[in-house]
Formats: structure tokens, C-alpha cells, sequence
């Protein structure tokens, strides 16, 4: 089916487009008058109920009365006539409808019914639907111009082996324009819309079988089909071709609007971000990091798991230019390296420049000239500690390419990748480096920030297939002593405890010594602490009896029990969750414990289940657990315990248990070799 | 002599080339190149000894030879040969010489030397230097092309009314050619290099009475001069001319760079930070906000001490595109407000959309119409609660800037300024916006930069001037209860404290109840923990004394009595500390206490002394201190006792002792009402 698919969306033999307008200057006047631009080489059926013709051509009163039904259909009308041409389309047998109107999900509860209408359809007939609120899509090998986006009104159309998948619509002709002023082309470019049917995902696995394209653009403002999504990332890994994201809602003020705009939930970014990299997925925090970062990661490999941090040498005639793109650069964790001495050596010699030992090149002494930055070059891209090499060039490259952009140039096919970077405005000079497949960018920003994503980028994770998503509601709470029966199942170590009744008026004999926790008791008082229902070090059976008196007191009549525990000692405390994402499908968290680290949002994401690696490196992530790690000569913690309890959280993920969240706060750190210890456990049932 | 000063500078009568070489495919050969073809009116002096011509005009053998004494020189020969040239512009009077070579303070003892010598010509003489290692000074309305720099070799010099000063050589052509492709020109460009005489400050100072300036562009690499360019931002805010500046040095790998390539220390980029703030300097992150943030600056007036929070509105025509500047401007701290019920019922009237109550004013359901967007824009550039509004325009902005971009540029003049950012490649609407005067945008992420930027600036802060700086050493050293002597009389509030010999066998009547804190006492161990010089919680008579004889049998003999402090309990610790900084002067430092926020390196940093109001910023400023807040109902902290030592500690700045560096770690704070109390401290005196 993909292969028909994919031929129908991008390449359809025919086409319609109902409520195509004889006005130019409207949207709805666009697709005709840019297939014919264009030079579609396929049937082309104009369809407007009120016309005879439309921009000088035979306009068509309906679907029905095509000579032929279409294979794809762009419904350019407005809401209530758009859901009437899909009806349409599916009863007459049309392959692909995209639908342009918006009026659906971000248009509340009628909107939403109209989606189901459309859902319907698709699942009554053989019609798939992109879109609604899609702006169309587009191939520029075969001219099937279906989009009203005003961009593409273009003389020239960029063609190129890039797919381009975007929920806003805006953004395909963004990156259209702004591609083609880079000298970027496009395969096709594709605007999913509110994604009823056909979602951004299943698009693209459907041209991954196209050998016109190498790579792929996203522009992601939801992770609303994340399983198709992910499906194709994977598919996309096997078939070694990149896909690059940017994705909306770094920020909480972001992630609300997508909710306006989108009427698709948003989820919390670093979620997103955790789903992307398990994904395989390159994310970039740019527009111009999007646009600018496929050939950087068509080459840069994947990196492996517990493999070493992949190592950056830079090369300028700017060290002030260099420096620009060292900065964002090491704000998003990438440390250029220093070169041995042996490298040195080796610049020194070839160069003849007495290049000072740092993390630059620095070759501005000599100006710019050809023999010794190629000579620079030579060394870099052969020693043993780079993985990448980034090129800064100064002003030269405005009016003097020939002298150090040409070296950069000649070195292709050099055993190491490099990226360039051109401090002034040098369009030809950045032509010829795309011309010649080199990566580079316009901006020190998003050259950091296109490298960053690379370096990051790692295999899509081999997971079972993502369990099924539960909804939020009707929850069902453990209380605390059922929590840790959970626990048990799964090997965490937990306080031993012991249920009291509330009422007794002497303290039973405990199973272990004073001081000891005392806590209420119910499941539906998850915030113990903040309602008077938590005494900490009692000290005897009398101070016992009080605390509970004091806490039945506190917590009311509905609570008949409290938990006893002795209390623990530790080096620190710490905070791992699990939960099943309405999108993403189950996570692992750990977060450092306490007020800081919950005011500093400090903590460490992941797609569960995990392994011990990617425990350790969530241990690593989590920057207040440094404390922890021999800090100033602090004790260590038992962080590979803690590795182990966030490995078998996690298996919760494959549990038979419909567990939807699970969260241990406080995990009680000890000195290494002492292990973990759960003091509190909160676990809801979906 | 600033006027005079000035025209030597950018406007010189007669200039001369040292070092001019007949070929211009060589750095040197350059100048001389330019000056002719820019057309420049002076006279023009090649000096080159081995050649009677160069480049088909006569060359001089020297300086002494021309038949007057040039104003300007610029000296592209050789390091030894450009310091003789250097001495004889002194012995001639020669008013300013611009050194291009090289080998100077970045190049070790033996360059410091060089650079020795240079200082001492200018002592001795009337000259002036602009470098070494400059690649020179250009105005491009007097033509005096004084460059090496590659990207100067421009048919159409930009010319207009922005004045860039840089650090760094290379950004000059960066700046001149980036600008020249967005329609912004300069009215001249100055690489300072070493400032081993004339400092960045200084020279841009000189230029402040130029009508023909209106702007200030800065690419920093260190605040070396900071007292010449806090003069300078003091001027330049008075002469209502906007300031705007990016500095290298965000990340320590940057701030390393910095001192292997110019020679110059590197300070940590907060104290920057702080610095730039308190000159009134706008400080943007990106390389595009530096280019195209200044008409934004133009018009968006300095905050306010205590003035409310600036208010942003967003309107568009696509949602996606809009949310790309939302993202990085909330992450900046840049908030978009949510228009009233009052401004969304205008809106709606007007523009007849139903817009959704959101923090966009969302058009896109309407396409891209003129009647629409300027209806909207008319009211949003009334509406009281909005200081700044952000247009960002889609796809209609390549080929229909008549849609959406017209109505914003008809909206110049209105009430409240509107920024844009288009989001396809749309050179020509851009630069209709340009030329309107409408602050415009290429990236999402400048314009955002741009924004929060402006919107941070305030009036530079009314100081007295700054404190002599001290050198780091030699340093003494107080005793903890000297230490206090010193906080006594800043009016700090300090646990009290009685000092006993090491040594006793009998512990004598103490002014406060156990339990107490006891402390090794002595100036030359201040890190007392670590050292074992510490015991806390001490209870007793007979604990004290075998608390005294640990601690003494820990520090060793030179330690020759203890500390002892009743204990103090308080809500939370955090640390104040005092510091004389050798670029910036003093500076107050506010951190939250413990070791996580140690990890998280949160601190909030103002130039000393500060006031109430500064100091509640900080309080605010620094994230742990939410702890102490009321966050999540937990009892509040006497923050207001905090700011007012915080004021207190700063006022060392303006005090009589040379104090270098004072630090109280930890001050405890107390719940609201009860105060701050300090409970140990550290001073060193310069």
C-alpha cells in the first residue's frame, strides 16, 4: 500500500480541486493557477458549482460529474462544503482528499463533531484524508502543486531530495523560500494539518521507499500520533535517512498556544525531547538549525550508547568568529577539544604558524591564505581525537574565497566530517560549500545548534511496541502499604512498615526499634505532609500513641489507619516516577529530592523501559545529583543502587499492572554499597 | 579635544600607509586600495622603503620624508617595524597611529614588553594608538578607508548612521557586509584590538557629538576599559543614543579562547552581565539581534527601576510562525501578555474574526487581508495594556507584502511601536520595513533576542565613580571576629561570638546557653569544615572542651584559640558576598545556600553599592531563594531584612576600608519579621 500511497499523494495521475476560485488573488484561487505554473503533467479537474470556468478553464459542478473520479482531491472550501466533498470523494472511490477548511478540533465540540464526520468517512470507504486546516501538499518532481500557501508562487521551484512535514501550514512555505535562498531544494513538502486520518507520520513512512529522497524536515508543534511517528523514525534509521526536527513549545507560553491553535494537548517539552532522542530523531532549537542541519547529519554518526562523547576540533582565521559558535556551543553541553601534541606538532609543522596550544586553530596570524589552512586541514581531518571539525573563516570569504573556503572545499571525502561556518555575508562562498556537499551555516547559532542535535543523535532505542496509551481517568490510588507491595514485585528496597489502627490506646510490639515514621494511612490522601497526616523521630510507645492521636485528628474520621516505619538515614534523597504519557507511552523520571530541585525543575526524562546504561547517564543529567557523586569530597552516594531502582521502575512499562503512575519520593541515597531505600510510594492504577 | 579627537580619528585631512605594499592580494596591500576606490578627499601618503611606487603612485621611504606631518597613520608593516613607526609618528606629531601588527600583550612577556614600549611613546608624546592588532578604522562618509580587512572591498559601501566598534578584526567585515544585506549602513566602523592606548570606550566616546550618529553596534570580547566604556554608555544615554552590545564569553570554553587569543582575562560572564545592565548597554546573545536590534532599541524606552514589567502583544497570520517567537522569548524571561476582554472585543469589532481569548491575536482563519491585519494592529497600538507589539507575518509576505505587511508599516507612528518578523524569505518586505523604520527581523530567534534585550535595558544607574581597583594581591586576611568587627559596622546582624584559648581545661561562663557552635579561629584557614576546625551542636561544658581539643588536634598548633557561637535555627541559608572586580569594580553577590545551589551556580550579581529596590531584584533574581518565599505554603522568610543586608554589604563599596573580597556563607534567614543573622564570614583586604 505505501508505494500506491505515497503515488497518490505526491504523484497522483489526476486531480481535482473543489471550490477552486476564478480569483487569483484568493486562496482559493491558487492551486489551479500553481499546477498549471508549475506544469502538472497529470489531469488537472478545476470543480466550482457556480462557474463554468475558473482562470479561462472548463470548471466542473462536481466530483460526480468528472469524467473519471481523481485519485487525489485538494477541497479548497469552506467548512460545511469541505465535509460534503469528502463525502463525496469517499463515495466515489477517490484515494487522497486534502482538505484545506479549518472549523474542527481547534473549533470545540462542534468542531470536534465535524472530525468524527470526517473520521467516518475514512473508515466507511477507502478515502484517506490529509489535513483538515492543511495547507496543502506539494511535489516538486512531479508539479503536483496542491496547496494554497502564497509561497508558492515561485518562478524557480527549488527542487531537491528533501521532504519538508509540517503541522503549520505557514512553515512549507517558510522553508520553501527561505531553502531555495540557501540553495536548498525539496522532493515534496506536505502541511498535515489537524491530522484526522493520515498523520505526519504515516506521510513519510510512505515515501521512505522514494529514492528521490535522503532526508527528511520536520516542523512539529504536537506529538499527537507519536507511534506512527515513531514508526517512522525507525524505518527511516533502518533505511539511512536523516530526519531533523524543530519542534514549538520549549516554553509553557508556547505549549498553551499550540492548545488554542492546534486544539492538540500539548505535552511537556522535555517529554517531547525524551521521545525524539529514543526516536533517533535530531532535534534543533533553530529555524535556521532546520533548515541548514541535514547535510551535517547525513554525516555525522549516531552515537552509541556508553561510546565516548564524540570530540569537536575548530579551525578559524577569526578567533572573535570562532568564538561565536565555541559559546552556544558549550551552552548546549558540547565541549570543543584541545588537540594532542601531537596534532600540534603536526599544524605547527605543516603550517609553519606557532599555533598556541587551545581549543582554536587559530590560524589569524598568517591571514588567510590557501596552503596553510588546507595544510591546517589535512592535520585535523586525520587526528585520531576529532570527530568533526568546524571551519570559521573571516572576512576573506566575502571577496577571497579561493583562500580559506577552498581549502575546506578540497578536503571532501577527508576522513572527517566538516562544518562550516563564514563570519561575513559570503552567499557564494556558501554556495560553493553546499555545491560541494559541505554543511554550513549562516549563523554561529545555528551551526552550534544544528552540531549539538547531530552529536546527540543516537540510534533509534529497540523497544517493544509502545504499551497502550491509558487515559488519565478513572484513577484508582494504592495506599502506601499497597505501593510497596508493588515495589516488592519489583525488587526496589523500601522501609519495612507496619499498619496501626487509629484508636489503639497502647502501642503494639513494632518489628523494629526506635525512632520511627508514623504516617496516615488511605489513598486518597497522597500529600500527607500538607495535611497534618506526617510525625517524624517518635521516640516511644507513648510518643507513638500521641502522633497517632495528633494525626487522626489532623486527617479526619475517613482515614482508619497509620503506617510505621523506622526512620532512615541517608546521604540524599531523590525523586523516581513513572507515568504513561497520553502520547508518548510510559516514562521513567528521576529528579534530584527536595524544594531546590523541584524550583530548578531539575531532572532527567526517558521513554521506558530502560537499561543500567541509560540509568546512568539519567543519573549524569540530573545536575543536582553531582552532590551525591563525591562533590567537593562529599561521601559518594550508592548511585549504581539508584540506577538499578530506575531500571526496575521501569519495568512497569512491560508489568501486567495497568499502573498509569508510580512515583517514590523520597529514595533514600546511602553511602555506595548501602544501597537505596524507598521511605514513600504513591501508585495509581489507570 | 573629543571633536578633534574625532576628526583625527574619521575624518583626517591627510593620512598616511605604513607599510603599503604594491600588492594588493596581500593584506598590506589593501589600504591604499580602498582609499582610492572609496574616493576618499584627503590626501593620501603610501610609505613603503624598498619601492619608489606602489599601486602606480609614488611611495615615501618614511614619515620624515612626506611634505607634511599626516594626522592619521596607519601602520600595516611588521611588528618591530611598526613600533619604529610608531615612535616616529611620536617624534613627528602625528595626532593618531592605527597599528595592525600583531606579537603584542597576546604573545607573552616578550610581547608585553612591546606593548610597554607603545605606552611609553604615547606618554611622551601627543600621539594617540587605536591597536595593536587592529584591522583598522573606516568612515564611510569621509571615505578613510583605514582597513585591512578582506570584506571592505565593497562597491557599494553601506553608508549610514550606526558607528560599530569591535573587539575583534574580523567582525568589522562581518558587521558592514551582514548590514550592507539588510539595508543597514554605518557611519563607521573601528577595530580597537589591544587598546593598549585608545580603548573602544573611549574612541566611541569621542564620537557622541556626530549628528551623524544615532547608534551604537559593540562585538566585546572583555571589558578591559570598563570604566572608559561605562563613561562612554553614560554619555551616550544622556545624548539619547542607544547602545547595543553582544559579548563573547557566555560559556568558561569561550572565556578561555578569550585569553589565549587577546591577552586579556577573561572576567565571568554574569559580572558582564551586571556591568553592561548598570551602563544602561542593551546585551543581545545572538549575532542577528546585534545587527538588527538597534531600530528596536530606538524606540523602546529604559525600564524603570520598580516600573512594572513591559507588556508584549503578538498578532498573526500564522500561529506557528508566531509561536517560534514566543518560545524564545519566554525562555528569555520575556512573558506575552494576554490582551483584555476590553482589547479582544475591539479586535473582534473591528476585524470581525471571532479571536480567541489566547496571548496570540490569532488572524490566520481570515487569510492574509490588509483591511484585517491593519484593523487589528489599530487596535492593538492603542490598548493601554501593551508596551510593545510583535507582527509576525506568513506566507503572504514573499509575494503579497501588500497583505500583511503593508498594515504594519502604515501603522508607523502609531502610539505603541510594533516589531516584525516574516516568516518566509521576503527580502523586499523587509526591506520596505527597514526603510519605514519598522524594527524588522530574519530569524525567530534575533527577533526574540532583540526583544528581551531592549526590554531589560533601563538608565544607566547614577554612581559615584568607581572605586579604585585593587590588585588580588598581596591580600590579608581577617579572623572570623575581625570579620564581624567589620559587619558591626555595616549595621549587619551577627550572631554573637566569644573567643576561648586552645588550651583550657575548664570552660569558662559563656554570655550565651548551649548548645553552642565552636570554631577554629585563625585568618589563614578559611575553609574550617574541610580542615576539621568545626563542631557543632556542642552541649555541654565537657563537650566544649573535648570539642576544643578535637578541633585543636585537627588544625595543628599555628591555631591559637576557638570561636563559640550560641546556634541559630533559621528557615534557610544563603550567601552574600562582596567583591572588587578588576575590570567592573565592586560588585554584590546574592546566592542561595547549600550545595545544590552551589551546583546550580545560582546567584544574582549587581554592581556595588546598590539600593533597596536593586537589592529585592536580586532577591528575586535568584531562583532557590522561591524557597523562601512561600513556595508550596511553606513559611516565609524575612526577605525584606535580606535586601536590606544585601544594601548593607554592598555599602563596602563606598566604605573606607580597602576591602577586596567579603563573604558571609551561610546567612541565615529567619522566618518574616525575625530577620537575618550572619554566622560566619570572611574579608580580605586588598
Amino acid at each position: 500500500m505505501s508505494q500506491a500511497l505515497r503515488q497518490f499523494l505526491f504523484s497522483p495521475q489526476s486531480v481535482a480541486i473543489v471550490g477552486q476560485s476564478d480569483d487569483v488573488s484568493k486562496t482559493a484561487g491558487r492551486p489551479l493557477k500553481y499546477l498549471r505554473q508549475a506544469g502538472f503533467g497529470g489531469r488537472i479537474y478545476p470543480i466550482n458549482s457556480r462557474r463554468k470556468e475558473v482562470l479561462g478553464e472548463r470548471a466542473y459542478a462536481s466530483l460526480a460529474a468528472l469524467p473519471e473520479v481523481p485519485e487525489h482531491v485538494y477541497i479548497v472550501a469552506p467548512t460545511e462544503a469541505a465535509i460534503e466533498a469528502v463525502a463525496e470523494c469517499g463515495r466515489l472511490g477517490v484515494k487522497v482528499a486534502t482538505v484545506l477548511a479549518d472549523g474542527f478540533a481547534e473549533a470545540g465540540p462542534e468542531g470536534e463533531a465535524r472530525e468524527a464526520r470526517l473520521k467516518d468517512i475514512c473508515a466507511a470507504t477507502h478515502l484517506r484524508i490529509i489535513g483538515p486546516s492543511s495547507l496543502g501538499i506539494v511535489d516538486l518532481r512531479s508539479k503536483a502543486m496542491l496547496t494554497a500557501n502564497a509561497a508558492f508562487d515561485e518562478p524557480d521551484l527549488p527542487v531537491g531530495r528533501i521532504l519538508a512535514a509540517s503541522h503549520s501550514g505557514s512553515m512549507i512555505g517558510a522553508l520553501l523560500s527561505r531553502g531555495k535562498a540557501r540553495g536548498i531544494g525539496f522532493a515534496g513538502l506536505v502541511s498535515v494539518g489537524n491530522e484526522v486520518d493520515l498523520s505526519l507520520g504515516e506521510i513519510c513512512e510512505a515515501t521512505l521507499d522514494d529514492p528521490g529522497i535522503d532526508g527528511y524536515m520536520l516542523f512539529l508543534e504536537t506529538l499527537r500520533h507519536a507511534d506512527a511517528l515513531r514508526r517512522f523514525a525507525h524505518a527511516a534509521a533502518a533505511a539511512n535517512k536523516p530526519v531533523l526536527a524543530y519542534k514549538l513549545g520549549r516554553s509553557e507560553e508556547a505549549r498553551e498556544l499550540a492548545v488554542s491553535h492546534t486544539g492538540a494537548l500539548a505535552g511537556e517539552d522535555d517529554v517531547a525531547d525524551a521521545f525524539l532522542a529514543d526516536c533517533g530523531i535530531a532535534r534543533v532549537d533553530t529555524l535556521d538549525g532546520l533548515i541548514e542541519g541535514l547535510p551535517l547529519l547525513k554525516r555525522v554518526p549516531r552515537r552509541t550508547p556508553g561510546g565516548r562523547k564524540p570530540s569537536i576540533g575548530v579551525v578559524t582565521t577569526t578567533a572573535g568568529g570562532a568564538t561565536m559558535v565555541v559559546d552556544p556551543l558549550a551552552s548546549r553541553g558540547v565541549a570543543v577539544a584541545m588537540p594532542t601534541p601531537e596534532t600540534l606538532a603536526r599544524i605547527r609543522s605543516a603550517t609553519g604558524i606557532a599555533v598556541k596550544p587551545a581549543r582554536l586553530i587559530d590560524l589569524t596570524v598568517a591571514g588567510a591564505q590557501y596552503k596553510i589552512m588546507k595544510a591546517a586541514l589535512d592535520v585535523l581531518t586525520t587526528a585520531p581525537e576529532f570527530d568533526l571539525i568546524v571551519a570559521v573563516v573571516g572576512s576573506s570569504a566575502r571577496f577571497l574565497p579561493e583562500r580559506a573556503v577552498k581549502p575546506i572545499i578540497d578536503c571532501t571525502g577527508a576522513e572527517k566530517l566538516i562544518a562550516a561556518y563564514l563570519v561575513p555575508e559570503a552567499l557564494q562562498a556558501l554556495a560553493a560549500l553546499s555545491t560541494a556537499g559541505v554543511p554550513n551555516f549562516r549563523t554561529p547559532e545555528a551551526c552550534a545548534d544544528a552540531i549539538a542535535a547531530a552529536l546527540r543523535r543516537r540510534a533509534p532505542r529497540a523497544t517493544a511496541s509502545v504499551k497502550k496509551h491509558v487515559a488519565p481517568s478513572p484513577a484508582r490510588l494504592f495506599d502506601e502499604l499497597e505501593a510497596y507491595t508493588l515495589l516488592d514485585r519489583l525488587g526496589i528496597a523500601r522501609a519495612p512498615a507496619t499498619a496501626i489502627d487509629i484508636g489503639v490506646t497502647r502501642a503494639p510490639a513494632l518489628p523494629f526499634p526506635y525512632p520511627v515514621a508514623v504516617k496516615a494511612l488511605a489513598a486518597d490522601i497522597p500529600h500527607k505532609t500538607e495535611a497534618g497526616g506526617v510525625e517524624l523521630n517518635v521516640q516511644d510507645d507513648d510518643a507513638l500513641i500521641a502522633a497517632i492521636a495528633r494525626i487522626a485528628s489532623n486527617v479526619g474520621s475517613r482515614v482508619k489507619r497509620v503506617l510505621v516505619q523506622p526512620m532512615q538515614t541517608a546521604l540524599g534523597e531523590v525523586l523516581v516516577g513513572y507515568r504513561v504519557d497520553r502520547d508518548v507511552g510510559p516514562l521513567v523520571m528521576l529528579a534530584a529530592g527536595g524544594v531546590l530541585a523541584e524550583i530548578y525543575r531539575d531532572r532527567s526524562l526517558r521513554l521506558a523501559p530502560v537499561d543500567l546504561a541509560t540509568a546512568q547517564e539519567m543519573i549524569a543529567d540530573v545536575r543536582g545529583l553531582t552532590a551525591l557523586a563525591g562533590f567537593r569530597n562529599r561521601p559518594a552516594g550508592d548511585l549504581d543502587a539508584l540506577a538499578r531502582t530506575v531500571v526496575a521502575l521501569s519495568q512497569l512499562a512491560s508489568a501486567e499492572e495497568p499502573v498509569a503512575e508510580a512515583e517514590i519520593n523520597p529514595l533514600m541515597v546511602r553511602p555506595k554499597g548501602e544501597g537505596v531505600i524507598a521511605v514513600d510510594a504513591l501508585v495509581r492504577l489507570s
